[in-house]
């Protein structure tokens, strides 16, 4: 790695809303044997910002363009939801690496179509940013819980909630866009597969729409017996919050949040609370494009989510989305799993 | 309550295992206006022994009978499980306020009995003993959900953690013995009435017996659309614990455990975890028996569980050993509510 | 004790202001075998009050008469600072138990007077009211710091918070009024006598009077080595806050706050902080009461602080005055210890 | 900045013990814009294998010539104590950027050489390692200290304990050693300049050398009225920990540990304690090299402290060895500050 390190990888970033730029930032600033050769946003002034703020890369006016160019070593897809899979299976095509935003796509045979594509190639070029993995905090759970130190995992615990939404958010828009970081989070930390959901919905406040479920508590059954509680509630009004336990046979551990100082002022003593996930998870975002990028240049698996691990979130996600409707137990049956993601 | 303060309450304690002979002393020690009259134990040097703990009552030689003297003028009964119900209908019969400890009986149409007889009567007499309703913390967490500070409740979540059961304990014995007060406690915290539940149940260690279900994750669906999550797992290891959490509209309130000192020592920093809910909860026996004298003498009807408390748990535990079984979701029909017990 | 609980202890309260009605109406409703026999304060209506507050007991004109009165069996000092010491002497002269608020006496030689008397008389007569000895968040530090778990202990760290003081309180008065609490904490913690102390003061506000002290850090040597640092600010501003730690050789242990429930809201996840010390401190008050009452009836000598004790507060706290002035270390010499008070 | 991340800064490390090691691999893995161009130790095999862990730099022989090779921009000073300040002077006269572990030197003089060098030339290139000043829950404390949310910084306290030091630790020893960084945070966090110190000793174990201090108590009074109390304790046992605590006229906020997760298990509810500095300072130490860096290649003032605060470090660290010697208050007399380092 010592020469890399003169010759760091060129990254295109493609969507540079405030994720991305968030990301081209961290990428240069933070990530050493990085830097943001190439820019694309639909809006071309904001892709300039962007390219400005992050090393002063090219701006490209096409984004299938970008991934084609032989300048750009490796993808970071930070671009709208429903263009995540397209774009995903040009990288594939153009055979670079890449890093794709959650979710991998918005509908599952083009999360498939991908495995399909990437398990033809034969060897992990696809990435998922389930930044959590990288997050210290939940490292440090799921480290414990699988050291043996307090027996094996049996219950997944999992607390997400966010200050405010949107009016009339319905559950389906809940379980896609906030959920599946906890589906993923249950997944990775158990160890294991989900066989079957049942999620319960409720509308916090009488004033929000009829349709409106805010409130979810979502149970996950897996297959080989373990449980995940997963309490997902968008208009907690106090602040962002996210929370993983395990339970484990003869012990506990949970995530602690990254508190810096204990403030005692105003008839009170205690902590402040962020506003949103991109402060509390900061440090998460640059350990997880560390290791992308390392992986990139080593020629290794990044420690983070394949693009299985994407494509399970979906199944899992669409699974909850009918339990939802159906109140009842919902199952969930995968594909076989290609060679390339594991026996 | 100036004069009365000079002729104490005369009371009779039925049962002196572990937990009705920590009553007689509490009421001995702890209690002002009260005096321990009168001790009956099926095992006569137990009761004589408690009586000698808690100021020198006279030992009976038959439960009905010391429930029928005249010197005894309230009861508490902390006998076994399976004769809760035939006592309390006795204390009814000679017209004498009792506290039962939970459950108010083993079967349902005796615990709906007791509520018939005493809706019979049109005063309150019997209360049953769910302590947790007097703990300081868990006082406070409802206190705070009530205020309107943070909005209304929606979910309950509880913790239930023993540090071991016996071999091969079956969800049934769990949800009869330990998560009557979970259930209980989701009630009153919420303020509302159980419409549904579901049950999942696993077993921590595959060296248990096949049937074992000593972790049960407890969903309860409420009438007016509150929910409750409860986790039971009898063989935590660690030690004991519970918690309850209230999420409300705008925020959250936790029960904090009462911990007296953080310890540093030996690469370590935390808090000694009790191995049982004697020392736990100590605060909460002495406080639900001071409120119960209390209530006597004053002739107000007591703080805590009522009858149909009792019964309304005992419906709910029925509910949950049906959903254990079938793995479904199950209804729980109440009978209609004496006007007794409120509107 | 069974006997007596028919029998309670007649106790006769002199000083109704905020402190001495708490203390009437605590041994009114929560401790067992004492009642409020008789009351006085000079205020005959306020006197008249906490009596209706308290069963009802005799209201006195005069304090001497209540002392001496025949009805009366133990004596509470709860009236003016400067009037302690003879109340006490009073006591003593009637042979009656005692349990005066901190401080003993305002100068040393009343405080000396007291102990003198008490030692002619050679039993234990005299309690003085450092209810922290009794909280049980400090008798757990201390019984850790004691129990060899983690070594002996080698410092104390005090912590005393006041939300505001009067304008222009001075170095002296935080000294004697509140620091003395903090001083018979130390001592009866590291269980070792005060040697030398040195006094740190400054003015919190410029707009304060020039010589007000209302921030001070007190360092205690001990006969033995043992230190002691002290905080004591009185005009924190946030709350109320008191907190003990005990560096041992090989571990520490702190007093936890009483925190009932951790809340989440408006950007913030903490704890309230109380306002004055009633509500901090007010189990240890009751306990305090308790174990006087219990030590009086059975004859034993009370868990608490004795007339020594409150002899050698004052000592210190004259020490500490010095040091504020010089600037320098001031030396505490003490008389000799008379043997009731241990070898 | 953009063009400058494909030319890295090229910095030569001298000394390359355990903190040298981890200064040269947070450099090359951790820190953007920056290489490890040359590695110099008295011991050439263990500069062999630290230039190895950190990307291959060129290994010298002399750290002179190190310091004068023209491929070398900026220089790392890990190197024993009492070569720091020679070292660092050499940097100068090359013109060369220099960041030195503390101590800048070993004795006043030497540091005073030091900063009179800096000033002749005008410009800072010299930058201390107190690390602390880039720890987030320091950074925390005093950005909030000095905010005005909470009034205006009174008293700084500083705990700071190590697990273990060896047998006869003299306070000296500590003093230079250990409580430098703590003089360091008082300063830096209350932004004033220490006027006078005292100084408190004790062995913590009979078993240990007569003349052993490994529990000081230090206090230091500031120019402004402000005040310190620093316990530092190096034979804590139970681990290593550091905590700061700002005492503000309305609020405080102290230092949290960066505990990852709570962990239940064996009766106990906890966080592990680190053993040492370097898992507790990693983050700190990667980010005062981020700074350092970035401000060496943007030709701006490094955040952290300056050859001044070497100088004043040691000016207080010659003070309180004075005081632990003479019992009493020892006043500190700074030279006159050069303009380079502010009003």
């Amino acid at each position: 790695m010592s020469t890399s390190k003169q010759t760091p990888l060129s990254i295109g970033v493609i969507g540079t809303g405030g994720m991305g730029t968030r990301h081209a930032i961290n990428l240069h600033r933070f990530v050493p044997g990085a830097r943001v050769a190439a820019v694309y946003d639909l809006d071309g002034g904001r892709a300039a910002q962007a390219a400005a703020q992050s090393g002063g890369g090219a701006v490209f006016a096409d984004p299938l363009a970008l991934i084609q160019d032989p300048s750009v070593e490796a993808v970071l897809i930070a671009a709208p939801d429903d263009i995540h899979a397209r774009l995903t299976l040009a990288c594939l095509a153009a055979g670079k690496p890449v890093l794709c935003e959650k979710p991998l796509a918005t509908a599952v045979p083009d999360a498939l179509a991908v495995v399909e594509a990437e398990a033809r190639i034969g060897r992990h070029l696809v990435s998922v940013g389930f930044m959590r993995r990288f997050d210290p905090e939940h490292v440090a759970v799921r480290t414990l819980g699988h050291s043996g130190a307090i027996g094996a995992p049996l219950l997944f615990k999992g607390v997400h909630r966010n200050a405010s939404a949107a009016y009339g958010v319905t559950g389906a828009t809940i379980l896609i866009n906030s959920a599946g970081h906890d589906f993923d989070s249950a997944r990775w930390m158990l160890g294991d597969e989900v066989a079957e959901v049942r999620v319960l919905g409720r509308r916090s406040r009488p004033e929000l729409h009829a349709d409106t479920r805010d409130l979810l508590v979502v149970e996950l059954g897996f297959a080989s017996g373990a449980l995940a509680v997963i309490e997902v509630y968008v208009n907690a009004g106090y602040g962002y919050e996210v929370t993983a336990e395990l339970v484990c046979q003869s012990g506990t551990a949970v995530t602690q949040q990254p508190d810096r100082a204990l403030v005692r002022a105003a008839a009170h003593r205690g902590f402040p609370v962020p506003s949103d996930w991109l402060s509390r998870f900061q440090d998460a975002y640059v350990l997880e494009l560390m290791d992308w990028v390392a992986a990139v240049r080593e020629g290794r698996v990044f420690a983070g989510a394949s693009a299985w691990d994407g494509l399970v979130t979906l199944l899992v996600t669409g699974a909850c989305i009918q339990s939802l409707e159906s109140g009842g137990v919902e199952p969930v049956s995968l594909p076989t799993r290609p060679t390339l993601y594991g026996p």
